[in-house]
């Protein structure tokens, strides 16, 4: 009997890994604060790719724009999936690449090159403040200092954020979650 | 000591779980042989994105153009990872999305909005004489037939991808992990 019910909570606990991934994607930090980062973020969840956005009417087109693409981290997704935002412990991360429009057999268009930096954004409310912050991490794999509040990315991402601080208007797939959850902030644009 | 051996075997079963995701990523097909559309690819790899991706010399550059999302099935990527090529029952998703250059705080570049497409192509060496094939579901996520293997992607693809059959060439991560693994096809352009 006794057995029967450790091979019944085992299966349980197999089945909650296979349906909710482990907590093993929740921000980690060296031991003097900077954040490391996420090893494997290219598997993580995909929300979209810009090439060349700007916020910025100074900013011409250039010739060689940046792809940007971002990710989340699985159980902040699936929590969006549930919600319509994003739950503590939430990691996105934006990967900047060059682009290329001549090679191999492309004679237009765009398509992604060299790594040329991460950034990072985290919720993490037992740690900041403002409960989001920023890392920059270049195109080094190392621990990353907090970007100081004061930088712009701060102001900008509280006021202009569709959801919780964050630029949801530019995800489509969970920008269509969002409205569906009412979560979007009024006058978000779209 | 039997409860301790049932309890030793279920964690591993997680474990196993959670290493591997189960083979449930295989394609899928109805009756009559149309393709099943995987209805959770938004949450597969990405592999990379292009914009105004193009392979004739004719198409001038769009004022707005398509940008391309490329979605792998996760047990072929992850067995990519380790061979440096696709495995049987690979799905690699193309997803079409309309792109947008003003709106919200944007103003250049472009990012991604609406849904224009999906592509499927798969490997199923039991299934087509040639082993991949190619499926088109529009916006649709309703099954879809094959794309007769007269069309010209059959051809420029087995021509022209870098890796058996598959553009690696123009997913970043994909190729150093051929080029480390030996894989690349001689003469594919980068």
């Amino acid at each position: 009997m006794r057995r029967r019910a450790a091979v019944f909570a085992c299966a349980l606990f197999g089945l909650a890994i296979a349906q909710e991934p482990a907590r093993d994607d929740a921000p980690r930090y060296a031991a003097d604060g900077r954040l490391i980062l996420p090893a494997n973020y290219r598997e993580w969840i995909f929300l979209s790719s810009g090439l060349g956005m700007t916020y910025s009417a100074n900013e011409g087109g250039s010739k060689d724009p940046s792809f940007t693409n971002v990710f989340a981290s699985p159980s902040a997704y699936r929590s969006f999936q549930r919600t319509g935002t994003w739950p503590d412990k939430t990691t996105l991360v934006l990967e900047v690449r060059d682009s290329q429009s001549r090679g191999s057999i492309n004679l237009g268009g765009h398509y992604q090159s060299r790594l040329a930096a991460v950034e990072v954004e985290v919720k993490d409310a037992g740690r900041f403040p403002g409960k989001w912050a920023f890392f920059g991490f270049g195109a080094s794999t190392g621990p990353a200092k907090q970007i100081p509040v004061t930088a712009s990315c701060y102001g900008c991402h509280a006021a202009n954020g569709a959801v919780d601080n964050t630029f949801v208007q530019f995800y489509p797939t969970l920008l269509a979650v969002a409205k569906t959850k009412g979560t979007v902030k009024p006058h978000a644009g779209e």
